[in-house]
């Protein structure tokens, strides 16, 4: 490809301030200052093309200890995303190399030498997947999936497998690997056309609408799992996660990847009330999250581009253009109004 | 021996009446029969020494699904109990042969050849322990407090052990176990008598006292676990559980084994609103029942009976006379008043 041009102005979007429930537009502020460039060794100059956002993001904006650090009041606002090399110091990263890594919300990011393990950059191979199937599928949310099914829920063909969240990135991937190992494969997502095309679309055998009624849930695990259930992949907690416990099998395996439901809480988080189905199933509950992971990435991904290719896994993400759209963008996943992955695309090549 | 005497009337305590909330005296009923004799083959009739009175017990009092059925309305309540063989059809078991299996709250328990193995009816040795210790670190709580460290704490050595009820039957075996295995183990009792001896007679690295005040826990595992809890063995659930959550270590285990503080709820089950820890640290939470081990009690017991013998384990019971006061002796786990293992002794040799 041509030389990609570089801007002189590099916008960014801060967070301002930590949420209380919602993060709404008062949280962000939205800066500019001159796109930096490469001066150390080994530096690299990403073009920012698209940004994951994810549930994750939430948690960072909140003060105190987690799995990673909370960002800083006042810094970019941290994101995954893919890009294109546009000045590198680095004879590992050529200009016009697709990569991914952490970019933050803004439209350059300057990696530093010293920072590119810690940032997770890494070239991305544009045969194997589109820039946005590699935060998708081949991203973060298809990592997190795969270990969390294989490496924790441990599928056995013939399992029942069900999935919270199931159009959302994290979820398309898990009921599509899950079915690939031979499970039935019940998904819960918000909505007729989300249920509909979980399973027209990605092959689930049945998917549940929460947002049908009161009892929906219940009535269609009822229904949908005669067997049981053996492994569930929580992504939403809350009222789904009690549900799904009453009917889970013994030995039983639930994946807590998160909590969705919960996020903008301004009270304390809702306990599972029926985790003593724990005991009388004998059954686990255990989390996970997808850095752990990383010195195995490559085979998952490898694995996922040949399902790609070979038609057994699709990959949907809903795409959002432009990066002053992202507080309201964000806001999508915790509305459940996205549908696949929600990307914001802040820059064509 | 001389062969025992054979009273000519059982007396029994039935379930009269499903509890709401703590178990009064209007649950039981008070009945006799005439003292039943093998008349079938393999039958075997036991006179009862001792009966283990265990917190599981309130769950088998009420109605619904549980690992195990609920005792029927007007049945003799289920305990497991130690005994004499007094008459005998089987030549696997002589009359003066102590024996130990389900021998329900009554006097005299005739059990079917049949149905000797659905009752768990075995022979024990009492060189290996007392009868009261066969139903202790020999018996179920022993075998519970085992498999559930063993085998789904996993303990390693140098890890932080924490255990609720720790002056429990299974709170003693656990932690006496871990300091075995190289553990720092610190437990959660009520009151200073039992925290005192947790640590001068059981040897526990500390011994904290939910009582002492509202932040008593969290303070006393700050101080106590400077590195982190490693492994829980809950045998209470509620706050404490929640407290814990807080505490805990990347890849923990917690092994719920019990959920004493609300079995008596007349309300819901409080679930632990801190279960996120489990995605932040990679945590586990998982369900152990003892009778899932059966087939290797036998390997656990022989372990457990070398550390009774050379001084390493102390097994505590606290010994209550009568089988008519069953109704309160009960009482006492649920009011956190035993002290060890609580037993009710219904009969002297």
């Amino acid at each position: 490809m041509s030389s990609p041009t570089i801007a002189s102005t590099n916008h960014q979007i801060r967070l301002a301030q930590r949420p209380v429930g919602a993060p709404g537009r008062e949280c962000w502020s939205f800066t500019e200052e001159p796109v930096p460039h490469p001066a150390g060794e080994g530096d690299v100059l990403v073009k920012t093309l698209a940004l994951s956002l994810d549930p994750a993001m939430r948690g960072w904006m909140n003060e105190g200890k987690s799995y990673i650090p909370p960002v800083e009041i006042g810094a970019v606002m941290r994101a995954g995303g893919v890009g294109v090399v546009v000045a590198s110091n680095n004879p590992a990263f050529a200009v016009g190399d697709y990569v991914n890594g952490g970019l933050d919300v803004q439209e350059y990011c300057l990696v530093p030498g010293a920072q590119i393990k810690r940032n997770g950059l890494f070239k991305i191979d544009l045969r194997m997947g589109t820039p946005t199937q590699w935060l998708n599928v081949l991203g973060m949310p298809g990592m997190t999936g795969y270990f969390g099914l294989m490496d924790v829920g441990m599928p056995q063909a013939g399992e029942t497998v069900v999935i919270s969240g199931a159009a959302g990135a994290v979820g398309q991937t898990v009921g599509q690997i899950a079915k690939i190992k031979g499970c039935r494969v019940v998904g819960i997502a918000g909505g007729a056309a989300k249920c509909d095309w979980v399973v027209k679309e990605l092959g689930f055998d049945a998917c549940i609408d929460y947002k049908a009624g009161p009892t929906s849930v219940k009535d269609g695990l009822k229904q949908h799992c005669p067997k049981g259930v053996d492994i569930y992949f929580d992504n939403v907690g809350g009222e789904i996660l009690d549900t799904v416990l009453t009917r889970i099998n013994r030995k039983a395996r639930i994946i807590i990847c998160g909590a969705i439901s919960q996020y903008n809480n301004t009270t304390a988080v809702q306990g599972p009330k029926n985790y003593l189905s724990l005991l009388v199933n004998r059954a686990r509950m255990e989390g996970i999250v997808v850095f752990d992971y990383a010195d195995r990435y490559h085979l998952a991904i490898a694995e996922m581009a040949g399902y790609l290719k070979d038609g057994r896994m699709k990959s949907k993400e809903d795409v959002v253009m432009g990066l002053n759209t992202f507080p309201e963008t964000l806001m999508k996943l915790f509305n459940g109004e996205n549908f696949g992955k929600l990307v914001l695309q802040v820059a064509t090549d």
